[in-house]
């Protein structure tokens, strides 16, 4: 996001915030203690609501796309300037990505903000790394840490020689946006190692929400914001397939929030519910994250990617002018090896099928459940 | 194209056109004789002028794609109000693209023009029907034909009752370019009759080129313009595919034109060549399908239509104002049931290979050849 | 939209619609008596219920954008083959569009849909005719009649005849839903006096809803749809805008039906409320057209016709595969004359102070209000 | 660019090229001496050579373009790890568009490339930073630089506090072409100090090019590229405007090397000059910006991106599967202030007049000359 933004100011700022929402009701879902503390949290299933009709995959993570892995650096600091920020990875393949390539597609629905690898996705609907999320400062530098990943790296993923000699020439996908609000943003925390990390720290299963990783400093329709996670299960007669999205928010005003059709925005009053700003920031932006092990190919990503609009819409987002809302699609139902030079067997979806699956993946932007 | 057209005049004017031309060198390529004179055509490698290093299919044309047929209607007429005008019709797989459909992408190099059914191409990356191309204000009734035509008339491509039924659904893809300065445009001579009659004329093996069907009232480079066609074969280790590419011209500055690199344009001065303009047109407009049989998927698509700027930029096109340079690419390669309910198996060519084919593809867009 | 369409059956099938609607609560809202019955029609406000915060135009409706005019020619007929369709125009500028065109921008949210003139909008930003919309397969025949109307046709609005003389060139917007379900769409009922007759009855002021124009046999979430309109006032410290839509909805599932965050369709239960269908389509289209006398350029209607999806999301679309969901956004606070030499002098809102009118318009989508 | 890429190899290598090309015609236009020396540099037009018809600038130069500013940070080292790299800045308005942005627009002819910044030109059609260039691997530091600079960087261009402080949410555009056949690409060189050294360097007048900033280890068509700039003035009844292109170029064979229309690297066979490939490479990128003072808005900047093709294609590029051929034109003829709260005036070239505009532009791209 860029305008107008208000400004970092101050430790006890990103303190109050958090002691403000302690208390309250939705710090359960939307929130997670920064130091440690032994609160406990829910996640909105926990606490009785049900979004959407379809079933979760077994964590009601993206990870429970086959293959798909997530890894986290969380940078916080309040020695010298204020750090409340870091990098999240999202990992397809197994980190088999950069020599197995997968179909994706984007969508930008507010173009306040920055995603890199546009062009290639554009043009030929097809990712070959990790994406990573940050702040909108560190864009660049994890951007060319994923270029260098492959050549400097490869403790946690070993990719193939041949493979990591023209890794220079690699176009990753990299996604912001702007934690200012909690973090000293102007330090510019983020550095090569804290990208490497992240790609260290991936892994299946559960994953961490809320105040991690890329998610660190973000908030979220005027509470703490960050990570979220969820997926469902569709069944075909042919086969079941698995839709996981995960959301790094940072937007909205209180007032717009809805959970699951109830405005509960509205009736979490500043009285009952203070709140850190005077007037609450009209941008703030959001990155979502699709994946999917269906065999789609790159249009349909692009579809399933748009369809995340509705997603956010329902939960209260609209587009300001200062959101960087952009949408990222992929599936990992095909394969598309590196380097390959005949004709590669795929498989698609009929376009007439595919309604259910698309229906469902908005569903589960209601985040995070 | 849109603005400041030089108006149709009269019947004089047509003519005149053509005796100027008679006797140019270009006409061979360029023209076709409207009321059946006996002057023999050359296409341009029978004037020993050959375009490129790939070999061409044995016609050709874009009905060297196997499956692949061409049907032109040509309306033309000098009873009561001045027709020069038509339909061309292009056919893919055989009549069966209505039950098979197939993967297409298009690029809109100057969109002063019209397409019609792009939102679906976009969407799906698919077409689902022939493509018709006729003049600007007839794209509407031949649009409304192909959605009639399954339901009225069976004669020529018999489409299954069960998929007829639903065929005002559908969304063809009919194109334009403007006639108005040798027909009578705003007589609107086209029918729906007149796009039944160029599907019923749809046939392979040598397509009709110049002054037929869509491209009867067309110019080119300040000379008759009209339908070209030609194609080129690529051959990989794995297999051999067939690129074609069939053009409705009606743009172009004399000035620019370029023949295989040779600007001939320069060098038909008009003290040589008289024009019939005092000013030639700013606008004008171009065409271009491409059609391939190699196993494309829809961003691919997008691609070959794209490269169909690199054909136009050396033959003289550079994208005016008033141009409609609208440029559609499918594949047969690959099948797509109407209706299919499970998974579809796909071929694609993979990204790396793909190049030769590409580049090919726009070589032959030195049209007509 | 395209697939697996159930088919319009008898006319029988029409009348139980409407009979089993006529005593639902919300036919009050979305039907219109079709034979001049005593009914007495409620809008939503009427009934008590107020979607967003923004203040409404006058008419609560497209119209109250100064100079923008709507026009409906309906077709109902059950002599021979049953008829239950028409053509709706957007005429902006009081008539004057043909000599002074308006920026223009469109999103398809999902592409199962038609929308011509998109070229020029996206080379230009601009529209120069009328808007039309009409059913799937009568988008053909209202679009040349666009294209016709200044050349054979001068009652209702006189284009001078310096443009009238270059109009088949032009590119005229055209949208459609599909009526097939309430509608014998295969007897294309729409003819090119169709389409005058509509821009003949263009007026502002009240807006006919509902049953009417292009949305005479349209649905919409299992009930009967159509045409609505609404509008709103946003005041700048400078100026004061109006927002206005219209929509033609043809879409939905009863369940996914949500009014001012309210899941009614969830409680309209088919014991309560009867459907005609057994199992009711999976797709369905609406087109959302989107008007404003704010300032505005390209790039910004872009965005406004963009944000139509959030409005769509909420009231329960959610781009259902077989969807056309195409929206156009205009906006009339520039004028750009036909045919101007010289450089144009534009205002434009600045992107800075531009949210608030981005999310009114948004929240006017929950339509019929 | 991604795939393939044939690897640097050693220092002799990139010594090899030059050594080769020292003696050869062509450098004279397209390369520059790494070491020094004392040869004469020759652009295009010294030679006789005059591409199109329209007068240059007085520098045929971009920084004809009143404001624009170009600098250059080369990197050459053969301690240690090779380096022939570097950085180029291209500085609208003098440095003052931090305060006040630009219309822009871009287009991908083929997106095997980056470019950052793409989703809020596309949203507002607008830039706010100067533009970078440099290689792959090091967008990323380049671009997190333009977010740093205003902050911690004020010696050259003071941007004003109230905009620094909130810098960090900015969205700079930075490109990149694949420089590891001359560099040692894999030891990513380039640094936040070089970049703020390329700012640093900006200035007007006569531009340096060939080998040095971004283009520093660039080839073209087999031969040594880089950095190439150019100018045109066209004329208009009221007023005069320039067009100003400068391209990082690293692509192409040399058989497709065409001169203003003359194939000269067909006649530039390999026993007349060697290459050093045994098989040149099939990729290869070029980067283009196109800056003018006329008043052109967003949507038009698109369109003056999209005609670079036509330069493109012109001299011999033809879109590989490997290259990243993108293109950004910005117009400075419009202001657009950091934070303006009222309407802003703009003035626009007509749609009708624009034609000679881009005409000229294109021609402007057969560069270097």
């Amino acid at each position: 996001m860029l305008y107008n933004v208000p400004r970092w100011g101050s430790r006890q700022f990103g303190k109050n915030v958090n002691n403000i929402l302690f208390y309250t009701y939705l710090q359960a879902g939307l929130m997670r203690e920064e130091e440690q503390t032994t609160m406990t949290r829910a996640r909105i299933r926990d606490l009785g609501i049900t979004i959407g009709t379809y079933p979760t995959g077994t964590y009601n993570a993206i990870t429970d796309v086959p293959g798909v892995l997530v890894g986290h650096e969380t940078i916080i600091s309040d020695e010298g300037r204020t750090a409340r920020t870091g990098v999240t990875m999202i990992v397809p393949r197994d980190g088999g990505i950069w020599a197995d390539h997968a179909f994706a597609g984007y969508f930008s629905f507010n173009g306040c903000g920055e995603m890199t690898g546009l062009p290639w996705i554009t043009e030929a609907g097809l990712i070959h790394t990790p994406i990573g999320i940050t702040n909108t400062g560190s864009v660049g530098i994890v951007r060319d840490a994923l270029c260098a990943y492959p050549i400097e790296e490869a403790a946690r993923f070993a990719v193939p020689p041949s493979i990591a000699s023209t890794w220079t020439g690699s176009l990753p996908v990299v996604a912001e946006t702007w934690d200012g609000w909690l973090n000293d943003i102007d330090a510019f925390h983020v550095t090569k190692e804290h990208a490497f990390q992240a790609l260290q720290n991936a892994h299946g299963g559960a994953v961490e929400e809320g105040n991690v990783g890329g998610g660190t400093g973000m908030i979220c329709h005027e509470f703490k914001g960050g990570i979220g996670t969820s997926s469902r299960v569709v069944k075909y007669p042919h086969d079941s397939y698995t839709v996981g999205v995960l959301v790094q928010s940072n937007y909205g005003n209180r007032r717009h929030l809805s959970i699951d059709g109830v405005p509960v925005g509205r009736e979490l009053d500043y009285s009952l519910v203070a709140s850190p700003w005077i007037e609450p920031p009209k941008g703030g932006s959001i990155i979502i994250i699709v994946a999917t092990d269906a065999p789609l190919i790159a249009v349909q990503c692009q579809r399933l990617a748009r369809r995340a609009t509705v997603g956010l819409a329902r939960v209260g987002g609209m587009g300001f002018n200062g959101s960087g809302d952009i949408f990222l699609a992929f599936a990992t139902g095909n394969h598309l090896p590196f380097g390959a030079q005949g004709p590669i067997d795929l498989r698609m979806l009929p376009t007439t099928s595919w309604t259910p699956s698309s229906r469902l993946s908005l569903k589960r932007l209601k985040k995070p459940s």
